[in-house]
């Protein structure tokens, strides 16, 4: 009961903290938007507006940095924000300090997290709320394409045929037009909506709910995931393959799982209004030399400012 | 009239022609099969009764062999059995016999169609039925995901949610379950009839129907696709991308393409039973060392039969 207490509390510290911090950067984000152009802005406020935080990509142990670069690159346009880098042992890095200047710019929109242990990673990612889904060609992984995701959005091609069959089948019903929009829209709201009885009835193993974070991971070139990752994934994955090739260039493995979800309309934006004010601060910063000089004279606190946009 | 006649004479020899094609190439694929392991006949077969030809790619003056080697990794390994590679003019052509060297294999078993003309090459295909779309960002272009593409094959989403809806449509209705089991079948078969209601009436300029054959051309790395190739092109299209990066890698764009189409259903399965047996005679003498010898030994023509799996 105590300890009941005590985690409300909590939250509700959390919430006026947050609450705090948003104000804050709500007001940074006003006195710092005239320094860049207005292109600039619209452009940094529709690239957030679209970003999706419920995928993180995991990349493990690479040996070429350009391949990170390639996989950065393909989150940032399909909208994922998050992405881990892990080096185990770390011996790596000098390398991948690099790998900015091959992703063509893009790793500055994106939030790379680095780890030098692939335990640290997972458990920070499982704190989080993350599953953790490995990609992986052992015994035990399933086929992603069988894979039936609970969409966020219909796609063109869902959103058309469930049209199309429900005025099928309300014809052979003889409904009128009215009964006929209702019943799709109810049948539309079904896919929504967590709490109803598709997805609550559901014993398909193959369903994945909307509301499940994953960590998608990607592992060595030549290698793939290391022992470790796969005993401290939830799941193992691996993309279709009809013909000869045994395995995907990393590049083209996270581009076709990207596709693949982003097909199924799970892909979506998805930030709270923290998340967004945070990342467009970063970005409006990030474009005006001397930031931290401009902080100052604006009348903030330099460091608490980049502190909370961290 | 006169001319009708002839056509349907040609015809008619055509469909001998490809008849005796079929006796004598099953009549090899017979005698060649116990020249290799049982296990690689069967790698053979399971791989070409999934390949598809319905979908080309055609990659036009690429500057980097090894991207086309990406390429052909991707296409063998969703499924596409036929390229093309266009060298405007012929002068890159020594860089790209080595791609083979580069795919690991898998160019191989796939065909790659050479050409030294763009025009050649968007002539042949358009006299074989494809529709010629192009990868670009000029202002014609349309977004690759808004297409509603008629499936072939209910991917699980797909067949999963509709099942669900109807069920759900149902029960308002009050409906048994055998009345619902027999609707449901006819909502699903609609899909895949192209004399349905659902297709012929059909005026959303979205929507592709799934007899249409598709060339997908990608351009150069730097450039995209020449001027000439965007005036013969029947459409163009483009990716969705929501961030800061421009334009993909093309093995990416490649990639993303073929498992945006993948996910909708379309690529599936389509060669007829002379492509099949013409490739698995062609898969099956790749393996064998002499194999004209062997084909003279065994009583064949040898320059009959590949130039008849050719």
């Amino acid at each position: 009961m105590i300890i009941n207490q005590q985690i409300k509390l909590l939250n509700i510290l959390k919430f006026y903290g947050q609450k705090k911090s948003l104000d804050i950067l709500n007001n940074v984000s006003n006195k710092i938007k005239p320094f860049i152009s207005d292109k600039r802005l619209k452009r940094f406020e529709d690239s957030i507006n679209n970003r999706n935080k419920r995928f993180i990509i995991v990349c493990e142990n690479l040996d070429n940095p350009g391949n990170f670069a390639a996989v950065v690159r393909s989150a940032d346009a399909i909208g994922i924000q998050n992405l881990c880098l892990i080096n185990e042992g770390g011996n790596l890095d000098s390398n991948f300090e690099k790998y900015d200047r091959v992703s063509l710019g893009s790793g500055k929109w994106v939030t790379v997290n680095k780890y030098y242990s692939t335990t640290k990673c997972i458990e920070k990612l499982k704190e989080q709320g993350y599953s953790i889904w490995a990609s992986d060609l052992s015994a035990t992984a399933f086929q992603f394409d069988q894979l039936i995701f609970q969409p966020n959005k219909l796609t063109p091609q869902l959103s058309y045929f469930l049209s199309e069959s429900i005025k099928n089948v309300n014809s052979l019903n003889n409904n009128n037009q009215e009964e006929e929009e209702l019943i799709k829209n109810l049948a539309i709201n079904e896919l929504y909506n967590n709490n109803n009885k598709i997805v609550n009835n559901n014993n398909n193993k193959n369903f994945i709910r909307n509301d499940e974070k994953i960590a998608l991971v990607f592992g060595n070139e030549s290698n793939g995931i290391s022992e470790l990752m796969r005993s401290l994934s939830d799941r193992r994955f691996y993309l279709p393959m009809v013909g000869f090739v045994e395995s995907f260039n990393i590049s083209v493995s996270v581009a076709m799982t990207l596709s693949f979800l982003k097909m199924q309309g799970v892909i979506t934006p998805d930030l709270s209004p923290l998340d967004k004010i945070k990342l467009l601060n970063k970005f409006v910063l990030s474009s005006i030399p001397k930031n931290k000089l401009v902080l100052e004279k604006l009348g903030f606190d330099s460091d608490l400012i980049l502190k909370l946009i961290k």
